[in-house]
């Protein structure tokens, strides 16, 4: 049986293809797929046919943010069944190596993480109609809760983590610079890990007025007068920089007061900065990089709603109209996150 | 009256003056200095006249490595005696800014540091014959303890707090970039502190066989073939970056594990790095800066001398030959630390 | 001039009576107080003349939870104004001994706490019409937010400091055993800080209604079946024991998953316990006390009423009802937090 | 094939017998057994016939300190080879439950430790001549360190486990309570892991003596006069509370500083003691179980000989004069470590 996928060619290169669809076997289940956003990543394989020193060596399906419903369970299947609406979890680690040994799964030395070229061959992603996925991929969704929210269970998952990564939040002064969907997403979370004050920077007007429907405290122009916030070394306590722009870490440097932390979400290329404003303002940068069990909380915080999820799903569009879809998704001042839907 | 002091008057400029010797308040002591290090900081302030932004102003006395002799006291003084052998604390909090009043003294808004010239008026060093310093500047030395070693307690609170920096050393597995007299002192604060396994890179073949000598487990060419250290994704567990030098960490990052923390101890201008390697390995890098109460920790460690100091005082010349010992302590290739010996 | 205030002469002895009240001086404020929430520490003295060791050796106002509007100033006074509404920090530490210096103020070696016989003389508490207070202890409140919510800072401090020392709780299963004001305010407390789930224990039918009302996922009663929660070692990661009683301490212990942490915020006179269980759980166990820079987060997240605290304010007596005040008090089938209105 | 085993049939009742020894499978290796190290659960088995709650139901070998010869390899065993010098591992985990899957092997679900009667049929211990261990329990020991020293890898991988359970050590004062074995051996990984200062705790003179041959800064008796340690709140950051003994425990509460850690490793039945001392000085007081990593820790540093433990081996008896060597483990006053030796 074959099933309609979205493929990456390469650079500016979409297509829909075919791809096989197995019956599940018995810890398997098959999904038809309701909804999937599109990610960062997935701009970058379609913008530029790779980021960093990745390229795309031959055709991959693309997408990792997925939702659907049950279709058909294998024997030992127990967690869900059909017609149940599930998120799906697109990392497989291994179980078996050292990584995976010491709870550390997403740094597994064998990962499998869906529409991802790290890898060759290339590990295929989401985008299709129907897929066959393992057990332990799956997290129900109530039926109430829209697919559109479900989708947005991986981009979540992945804010989730960088908070878990900032340490404790609570009662801390936060400043997020970057408010596309990753940068509203961690605003969401940090605020329910209580964060008593969020400060958003961001150049685009329509992001600072998401920030805001998304309950910032503040969202502020990063080019305007920052100044109150350097006064005595600094007002903020953390830092999440989801921009991957080199100006917009320059500038929360200075914003920040000493031993506060920068969680680094954005990827951006090569960044150059002076290190004595680390050394001296006794700064912590640390990396955050996709989720671990955060994925099954994102499906918990999903479930229960307690998340304003809605103002961020800015577009959903039928898969025919992928090049359309990607082009807005592309287009920060007019989208944040474009969603297509399936069959 | 007046003592005779070693003040830097810009680039390449030093020269022996005369400075007050007022007689010690009641909180305050009167110290007959006996050896004070040469440090990085003098070393920019005499090769280029500052560093980064900051110039020197006015002439200004150098050293904040410095071990005396009590000889007067006020009369509120409780802490030491006449007579008695201390090492200089060069730092001065105000007691009252909100970073103090936190605990975080080293980052005090109004800090008087000695030999900096950060603010102007500069804050003038110790480097002088006698001087008037406050009781809480005093740690007290046993006498058996050599002033050479009570005068490496400065650079080895910084070290201390370097390792403080980084969480539990604690079976870990150690890298240090860099075995100058900073390098070289972290290897043993490293030590003490339980890491398992420390292993140096340095290009100078000397720095080398010292970090052999004070106990590292081994010690590499940085520019050699360093693959093994890169499979599974990395084999060290934190690294101590005390070279200020950028290619020195862009080796580093390679070598360590996912979710492993660098301490960055080296003052180096700018550095330029791929940001996706700090968020695909989640690495924390952390500034870390002088010192707070670690102060006294070096000197209870060196009164009890269980590290091996010695071999890191490659030098001790007389105050006249001031430049000699700038000239030689500049040549990392022929000493580790130089020290003046005073009247 | 003087002002009335509520003593505590004994055991069930309670009686107004007059005070002196000194205009401000420099650094100082005049308060007029509208409410006063009586705590457990009020009751102990008028139940018991005291706790554990301490007895009343003299008679002591009582009262630390107090809210009240300012009537004077004194001329360094910046922080506030005549009129404003403020919340009053009832503790004083020395700014001068080793815990102040280390930042850790509420263990303060001279700490002067409001209503407490620790110390002989006592030091009075804010029961009274008029105080005069430090500059320092006052946090502004919004005029829009009621004087009784105003009243609630002082136990909220008490809660968030409580959470403050349970780690990060985002995302994690939280069990409060006990359910009175304190229980109550560190469920809001680890609700806003991002517990995922948050289970109470109480034995009191009420009590658990209120849980419920302010959010909580579940309130069970204690003599129940809790046998789901012991399986596969426990379910819980942290634990507030808010209730002091060795019994509910004793189930805690059943429910909670290796490596979990214990918060003790209820005082309760001796527990015993088998000590094998903390062991091969590998159980943290943490006292919590009062509160330090917490005080002014609460006076921030009541300012801006992002927590649900009406329901916990079960009555507001005048003062001249003090003696039925501190009986309904006493009665916890009846009530939860009881204030006092003052003049 | 048989070999001889050492068994305990109940309370003072140990026999020796025979055990079936089959051949390695694939990953298995066949160890001739040199010493095996008696601890404090071997003598509860012994003097009790168990602890707590738990007996012993059948007859159970016992043992979990030791160290051997390889005689055979299976075929997938890569990890060493015939000849070489092994400590054992004594912990088997599943790799399957939560526990496991979150990097938590020491609290396994499913956990086989040797010697152990929590679980029923008992897990064997392994005071036999000959015994078959999975490849993942041996930790290969230079032929130069004595069979003595590698069996005491277990007993330091549970002090070692107990340091890591403290936090950082690096500079802190520590205080260990109780001076058998387990004090003993926490006080070398102690010093180890950077402690600064170390007193020791005991009633027995010899215990106190052999602390200081180890080591301590100072070994005093807990009955004595220990108000200088009381002084403004307490003297010490760290307790290691080894001796199981609720007065110990009471005493070195007093001797704390506020938010100071107590690492619970003694197992005593029922503790009682005044909730206030904990909630008042906010102390943490954690247990500790086993270990986990720790294990190949104790084996590098037994391999390194960097630990000075040849005092603590007080009597090393053939395995025929069991009963001899029992009742010498029981007698504190007499003995430190007690090993017997096979064939």
């Amino acid at each position: 049986m074959q099933t309609q996928a979205l493929f990456c060619h390469g650079e500016k290169d979409l297509r829909l293809g075919m791809t096989a669809l197995d019956a599940p076997t018995d810890n398997q289940i098959d999904v038809r797929v309701e909804r999937g956003g599109i990610c960062g990543s997935d701009l970058h394989y379609y913008a530029h046919g790779g980021f960093g020193v990745i390229r795309i060596q031959q055709p991959m399906i693309l997408g990792h943010e997925t939702a659907g419903i049950i279709e058909a369970v294998g024997k030992n299947v127990t967690k869900a069944k059909v017609g149940d609406r599930i998120a799906l979890n697109p990392s497989l680690h291994c179980g078996k190596c050292s990584y995976c040994e010491a709870g550390l799964h997403h740094h597994c030395a064998d990962m499998r993480f869906y529409g991802s070229a790290m890898r060759n061959p290339h590990i295929h992603g989401a985008f299709r109609d129907r897929i066959i996925i393992e057990q332990q991929q799956a997290e129900i969704i109530p039926a109430h809760v829209s697919p559109e929210e479900a989708a947005l269970c991986e981009p979540l998952a992945v804010c989730l983590h960088a908070v878990t990564r900032a340490g404790s939040l609570f009662g801390k002064k936060v400043l997020i610079t970057g408010c596309g969907p990753i940068g509203a997403l961690t605003l969401l979370a940090a605020r329910y890990a209580g964060a008593s004050h969020i400060t958003v920077l961001d150049i685009a007007e329509k992001a600072r007025k998401t920030a805001l429907d998304l309950g910032a405290d503040e969202a502020l122009d990063s080019r305007g007068d920052l100044s109150v916030y350097k006064q005595n070394k600094g007002f903020f306590d953390v830092c999440f920089e989801a921009s991957g722009n080199n100006q917009a870490f320059l500038t929360a440097i200075e914003l920040l007061k000493p031993q506060s932390t920068i969680v680094q979400l954005g990827l951006g290329g090569e960044f150059t900065f002076p290190v004595n404003a680390l050394v001296a303002k006794e700064l912590a940068w640390r990396g955050t990089f996709r989720f671990d069990s955060e994925f099954a909380l994102a499906a918990k915080l999903v479930s229960k709603q307690v998340l304003n999820l809605k103002p961020l799903i800015s577009d959903v569009l039928p898969l025919k109209d992928y090049q359309k879809a990607f082009d807005l998704a592309l287009d920060k001042g007019k989208s944040m996150k474009v969603q297509l839907a399936f069959s």
